[in-house]
């Protein structure tokens, strides 16, 4: 008898999906659904995934409640558990919150903040099933969560991502939409440092594209100046950032300049690390857990300069589809899992 | 007899106008016209202008050409001198080089890169008039100038804004669309330190309203968010920064943050100060001359952390309007007496 089960990550930029039947991966979506635009992409994207498959359990995480298409957290999280609810309104519906368990509705329109960016939790219980004590390094397109796992589950310092921005286990960091000057205000060109414009003009998918690291198909947001993905552009857009062009700086330039973005990033990425691991109790003989598009060429990279020896892919352990939405997989696991248990009392 | 004339500066977000007749000031816009979306705003916009007024000559500097709605620099400057002589296509009109004097359509389009963000040399010679050795600060939405003025006339170390990049006389900064995180990747709240999110979800102008050093009519570009321009909106923009919200962090925290930014932003023009200063013949009493619409809140401050002694804002002496729009007061100027000594010839 089919049994089918959703988990449900609810992002600002992108909603992902993942279908369990009897615990098993059935399917899986990643749409983009930019929540500042409107909320209705949501609820059609929804109302699809429901009229497709009809999961009897919906289990709920999300990001998106910061976008600023709401004036506080605390009503992104209600608008979004009334949209998921209203379009499950014949199903059982669970939202995950930042203790790690599934509540009801009414106890998350009661306690939003419980439920605001818990979507780490999840992906930390996730790499806690085979690794009871690692660090879970979540390289995403916008932003890296670092999770240390104690006793199987997330045991980090900081629980909002207020406070987990001060813990540096958010970091606002990642490997398709960070603009590049945030990593740095100069760069080096011909031994010269360089001032850099701040406009939206390059992302770091642009810096990984012309370095041949990001295939054109992963690069899955929307590029700065609506044109294409091809390297050429990219390295236009790249070259816009010192307010110059391909014409005046040339490809080999623009390849350095993108070198040194990269090599910022992974520094960044690795000084959090550190002091992540310096605040909990991980050494570099913990393992690490590297998962979300960003696995490799940043988690991975990053880890290794910050001295650990065990890297382990998510994928290699759950496969592909676990690592890129891995709160949504983790959480489309749990709730199977509960519903098979309910089946059994 | 009315003898209009006419200067023009088109750059990337705005597009300035300053009508003289004979040599006197008579008219001025400052229009929202984003080239990144089309350039049919631009042509409608001077269609307009040339409709009310029919200037005589017209002179025209620009920044516009960096857009991203443009593949190059070339392409850039092309256009735009296109559209404009197009829209003037009876009246006489110069295109202003880096080297400071006029051209024609022909020779503009045969070496764009001598046209291409020029219009801090038209700022350079007004300040020059008054002041033949000083140091011009012009500090606008987006960026801040910094031209020794040497014999009354500019005599920086770079020219094109690649170059100036470089030398630190162009800073991408400004008091309007500046992103915070782009001057610090941390901020202090009750002395703990917190990473920011790189979102465009605050600005600048939602800093200096949060301090009340900004009126809601000077907020002239689209907030981050769509919303108003109130204190309120501005401080719910700039707790998301941190991922936080008004609730979570109350008002004075906020304060606190906005306060981080503004003397991280007056450090960082301080330091472009100290080095323009160094590479030329410029020390603390040599006079500073302010401009732009951050003259006061910015650039004064700025320069006084930098042990300037003499500082003197362009509005004093010619009035608010040169201050506001400085490079196309200036070239309106310059065009009006060339048109009056060719009456004169």
């Amino acid at each position: 008898m089919q049994m089918f089960s959703l988990g449900l990550d609810v992002g600002g930029a992108n909603t992902k999906a993942v279908l369990f039947d009897n615990g098993k991966l059935e399917k899986h979506w990643l749409e983009y659904i930019p929540l500042w635009k409107n909320l209705k992409g949501l609820k059609e994207f929804l109302e699809n995934v429901r009229q497709s498959v009809r999961p009897r359990v919906v289990g709920v995480t999300m990001s998106g409640e910061l976008s600023d298409v709401f004036e506080s957290k605390r009503e992104g999280v209600r608008r979004i558990v009334g949209v998921v609810s209203d379009v499950f309104s014949g199903e059982k519906v669970y939202y995950f919150s930042l203790k790690g368990n599934l509540v009801s509705e009414r106890k998350a329109l009661e306690s939003p903040y419980l439920l605001s960016a818990s979507n780490w939790v999840s992906s930390g219980l996730l790499a806690g099933r085979e690794y009871p004590e690692c660090l879970l390094i979540d390289v995403g397109s916008t932003t890296t969560d670092l999770v240390p796992i104690n006793g199987g589950k997330p045991d980090p310092s900081g629980w909002s991502d207020y406070e987990r921005l001060q813990t540096k286990e958010l970091i606002y960091t990642g490997i398709l939409r960070t603009p590049p000057p945030f990593l740095k205000s100069k760069v080096t060109v011909d031994g010269k440092q360089v001032g850099i414009s701040y406009e939206y003009f390059a992302n770091m998918a642009d810096v990984y594209r012309v370095l041949g690291l990001l295939a054109e198909e992963d690069y899955t947001c929307e590029t700065p100046d609506g044109r294409g993905m091809g390297k050429e552009e990219c390295m236009r857009r790249l070259a816009r950032l010192i307010c110059s062009d391909l014409e005046e700086l040339g490809e080999e330039k623009i390849i350095d300049i993108a070198e040194d973005f990269r090599r910022a990033q992974i520094l960044q990425v690795k000084e959090g690390i550190l002091e992540v691991a310096n605040s909990h109790d991980v050494d570099n003989s913990t393992p690490v857990i590297v998962t979300g598009m960003g696995d490799d060429i940043l988690g991975k990279k990053a880890a290794e300069a910050a001295g650990f020896e065990e890297i382990i892919r998510m994928s290699s352990v759950y496969g592909e589809v676990a690592s890129l939405m891995t709160p949504a997989f983790s959480l489309g696991l749990l709730v199977s899992e509960e519903a098979l248990n309910e089946g059994r009392d």
